[in-house]
């Protein structure tokens, strides 16, 4: 099968923003991609246009029944001027996942895949130089019908935006400190938590904001059902060194399939660190961290890859790891994967596909 | 305080649409509302313009996060010509609940209602006339800062649109299947079950599907904790008339504060009818189904008013309520109040609110 994507450049590039202290998604690349979807007709027309607004009907489905996913990954210079993607195939693989959780029709991997190259290498110029700096890519999914029933929609857009970002730690890794939530729940076995779409995010905005408001970075999420057991970080994975082993919460039905998150995981594996997924509840946490066994804890996510934890907010009590500092481990699992991902050390793993 | 909504009328509006088998929120008036929001400025601009399409920067918060919530509520046309709008204050109290919780700034309660009596009076012509038609006023809010982090938007419109709907039951009120969900969960404590936002219909797309092949009209929600007690049905509230003792799942947290179902306990009450707000499981109602107590039921809402139960799917087993015919309760309710609503019999709540 030839793939053909139709491609109108922009008569009007954008100025390239300063990527110091640029703040993450405000900016958006000089083109972008669209596919779309009628029913009977199937996904059709993909093509690349200068970045710009979209017309939508008020009584698009999205802006009522929110039927719309997204996908989040990173396209990285090298040293020696190369374009690696980071695993996009796991994106494209969660991207159909959450489709369908979502009743979106699923998408063509491999067009997809050819979408990603193709408009990343039109606006390559825009991919930062330097360390910890990337090229954020946003694609995604919305429903276009206009029509209030609550159905699935007959019309839909992939679309496919890019935003430069800067170093997500302007001074090297440093600990957050995470408000452990007890009032609001993010997501429940037999709802969408394992998808990656909207109402998942627009759930979580409350429980941040007083999390702000105290002085936290993030929140922890427990799980909805016993409301015990730890579920995420904001919208990060979350991993815990307790006495020599890593232990992270496992894919329950309710907790996203992070990508970084499988990436440390085999990471570990190779280093034969003793990694464990399983259930692991806040009354475990607090008993490590009383008997001095917590050593580590750190959020895993595509934006900061690795974000370690220097306090946790459990009901008042805050538990300190590691002195506040970020953990040997934690410092080794950044470097590594970052160094993969921008093409400095050796990829046995064979996660990054160059663009060309 | 004055309240000034500039307006512009179309100059070319469109034909309406015959009545008859109009699907529900497939066509729209000629105009429609809008207010912006902008962060330090509050919102501003409140305008009737033509429907017309909006024009939406690809990374408006919408798409992504999924910050937005929506109302729905009807204007009528009596007999004599009068247009009767059902309990709009009770929408525009939820909708800021609703925009409380998704971190949505408040709107003007005084505003929105002028907003709602303007637009319906501008496009009254298109309130359909005749038994069970009805104008469906949709007014919604939405993200549209154009920013992927994570976080409330600094820019938002609200907006009102409004579609003419036919009669939901085309010959009387007649009764539905229910399939009982036991695999998907629409909404737990602490989550957003309780606002109307458009990620909680996002989540129950998937197993409505489910229903919908297996010949169900719609699905029954169980709670997401226990998956025993009943939430609601589809996007309705739900009752149950049982050994004489009208029955309805208690505010929990997690379910939707239906207007109607308000509106149908006030009824009860005021008729003397014994009505309980309280949990109720499922093993109580399939037996009270089994030993013959299960004498009704139905679902509660805006678009349906009264939707008769005639069959429950709970796990294989059918339990057949009345026959599979409409209740007699359910057929006074229906009857009462879609009267009230239609201005053709006496409103002793005060429910009604005449626009002029
Ligand atoms: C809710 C949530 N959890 C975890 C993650 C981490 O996933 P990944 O490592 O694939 O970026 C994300 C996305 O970044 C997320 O949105
Ligand atoms: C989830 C849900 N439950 C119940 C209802 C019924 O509410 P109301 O009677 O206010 O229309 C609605 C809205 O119509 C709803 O969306």
């Amino acid at each position: 099968m030839t793939i053909d994507i139709k491609i109108e450049k922009t008569t009007s590039p954008k100025t390239k923003p300063e990527t110091k202290g640029l703040v993450f998604g405000s900016k958006f690349t000089d083109h972008m991609f669209i596919l779309d979807y009628d029913h009977g007709q199937g996904w059709h027309d993909p093509r690349i246009v200068p970045y710009q607004n979209i017309s939508m009907d008020p009584a698009a489905k999205v802006f009522h029944y929110g039927q719309t996913i997204f996908e989040g990954l990173k396209a990285y210079l090298t040293e020696d001027g190369r374009i690696l993607m980071f695993r996009p195939t796991k994106n494209i693989e969660r991207l159909n996942l959450s489709n369908e959780r979502l009743s979106i029709p699923e998408i063509d991997p491999e067009l997809a895949l050819e979408a990603l190259r193709q408009l990343v290498l039109i606006d390559k110029e825009w991919i930062p130089e330097g360390e910890g700096t990337s090229l954020y890519i946003r694609p995604f999914v919305i429903a276009t019908e206009a029509a209030l029933g609550v159905a699935p929609s007959l019309q839909y857009k992939f679309m496919i935006i890019l935003s430069p970002v800067a170093a997500y730690y302007a001074e090297g890794i440093n600990p957050v400190k995470i408000y452990v939530e007890s009032k609001y729940v993010r997501a429940v076995p037999g709802g969408v938590g394992t998808a990656k779409t909207a109402g998942n995010y627009a759930a979580g905005l409350k429980a941040q904001e007083g999390a702000t408001e105290l002085g936290y970075s993030q929140v922890m999420w427990l799980d909805g059902v016993h409301r015990k057991y730890i579920e995420e970080v904001g919208s990060m994975n979350v991993f815990f060194k307790i006495d020599g082993t890593v232990v992270t919460p496992a894919l329950n039905g309710s907790i996203l399939h992070g990508i970084t998150r499988d990436s440390i995981i085999q990471l570990l594996k190779h280093w034969e660190i003793p990694v464990e997924e399983r259930q692991l509840s806040i009354d475990e946490l607090e008993e490590a961290s009383r008997s001095g066994k917590l050593e580590e804890a750190f959020g895993t996510g595509t934006a900061a890859v690795i974000s370690p934890i220097g306090e946790l907010n459990w009901q008042g009590e805050k538990l300190t790891i590691n002195e506040g500092k970020t953990g040997e481990l934690s410092a080794k699992l950044y470097e590594t994967l970052t160094g993969i991902q921008k093409g400095a050390i050796e990829d046995p793993f064979g996660w990054t596909l160059e663009v060309k």
